[in-house]
């Protein structure tokens, strides 16, 4: 298989990708974004960027032989006035921000354009990896029931709806309300807003309410930033007193998987994957 | 003119238009809910209900010789486990729950349906009040600048798409970008969040960048729980770091105009109307 060059944001994702790549027997280089990537990443082959060292990312995939690339893991918007740029993330530069005047989704696209550009080839992280995303129906051994099956298919539809304009991929609702919506504070702040509301508004009468929903922006390209959650999601679910997390079928990432399952079956919560529409 | 039966929830509307019934010589009646009206209002003619307590408000109203009835001032969604209705809300309760779980405009639209069944006509704050809402253009001083105008035009559209989920009435946006939106927490809570996220978010430059636009949602009845701002709102919106708050001309409330106005100009805030599509 070609050498894939894989430049590491922040969390799990990136070390999953590389020991998949180990198991499979593909050569891996690492791009490691300086102060995001997972400090495991060293032991790979790769070297440390900065996040505006295009021209040093460029040449080191080139001398590493990388064609294919993947984009994997976090990376916080940045503050654009504080980033160092070499000369050719300089000459990059005036297209980013204007693509990142549009939204985070048109700054993305950018980013991946500004690489195709020079002759790399982006995959996505579930076609490098398969199996990585959610099936259709529950995860573990939890299964949504009926009122919280209609939490579920609300909170993907408006998770799409705000997908649509660019705003965030998460939302939560319980028993028909929007409890919260996602934009630039993320997921995690988002859920340890939710454990502040009124226990009321996240109670079917003495039973507990709620439900995440991470979708897919319709407008995204799926090769960067697909919807992901980890064993952490699971846990910051649970202390906002959530019954589950729900995602489209083939398009929710999920790290470390047995974890995942692991912690969301002791904790008590679904994890659910929804055909998408 | 009628008496008027005004049910008083949190802030200073319900006073202000106690003051401008007394200035056009009309006479009040004040149903002040429990825990949330201004205690100033006891002042006035009128008695303390519960949130449920509705034999005790649709008696006291009829008695006072009110027909015609407003409900200003904040409520948050309540605990429904923990209301104590009489038998009159009792009697309510299934179709006030069914609607609470389609959302909160559902919720209110109940509430005024469950009035006007026993014959009183609503009127909204904005009717018995003139010249409350904002008009078209700048409220003081300073007005938007291009950059900050398009802002303007962007927070309005994505708060009537939210508007129209039923999720809230309020959103953030800088440099085209929506930074926050409003659910269940409240504009406060989000103009907070704001403030907590990365300066670089919310400038232009060295200058400041953001925008508070709160809208009508398309599908609420406006004769009840219209966008409201008053002092504290500039005020938190400086604190976040924010240039200026736009609504829809004719739709937004302006709680105690003189000081919305002074605190804007003294904070160097715009506060806009922009006429609605």
């Amino acid at each position: 298989m070609e050498k894939l060059g894989l430049i590491a944001g922040a969390g799990g994702l990136p070390l999953e990708i590389v020991r998949a790549c180990e198991a499979a027997e593909r050569p891996v280089f690492v791009l490691r974004l300086l102060g995001l990537a997972d400090p495991a990443l060293t032991e790979q082959p790769g070297v440390d960027v900065g996040l505006a060292e295009w021209g040093k990312m460029f040449s080191a995939l080139r001398r590493a032989g990388c064609r294919q690339i993947c984009f994997a893991g976090g990376v916080p918007r940045p503050d654009f006035a504080n980033l160092k740029p070499d000369l050719r993330g300089l000459a990059s530069m005036p297209r980013v921000l204007a693509a990142a005047r549009k939204g985070d989704d048109a700054l993305l696209r950018q980013v991946m354009h500004e690489f195709e550009q020079e002759g790399f080839v982006v995959e996505g992280a579930d076609t490098v990896i398969t199996g990585l995303t959610i099936g259709d129906g529950p995860l573990g051994r939890i299964a949504p029931g009926e009122a919280d099956a209609a939490d579920v298919d609300q909170a993907l539809r408006v998770a799409r709806t705000l997908g649509s304009l660019d705003i965030g991929q998460a939302v939560v609702v319980a028993n028909g309300l929007v409890l919260a919506v996602e934009a630039q504070e993320g997921t995690d702040a988002m859920l340890q807003r939710c454990a502040d509301l009124p226990r009321a508004l996240r109670s079917r009468g003495a039973r507990a309410a709620g439900v995440l929903a991470k979708a897919l922006k319709p407008i995204q390209d799926r090769r960067i930033d697909l919807p992901t959650i980890g064993p952490e999601t699971i846990e910051a679910a649970a202390r906002a007193g959530l019954v589950g997390i729900a995602g489209e079928a083939g398009s929710l990432l999920i790290v470390d998987r047995d974890r995942v399952i692991q912690t969301a079956d002791d904790l008590g919560l679904f994890v659910v994957g929804v055909p998408s529409p």
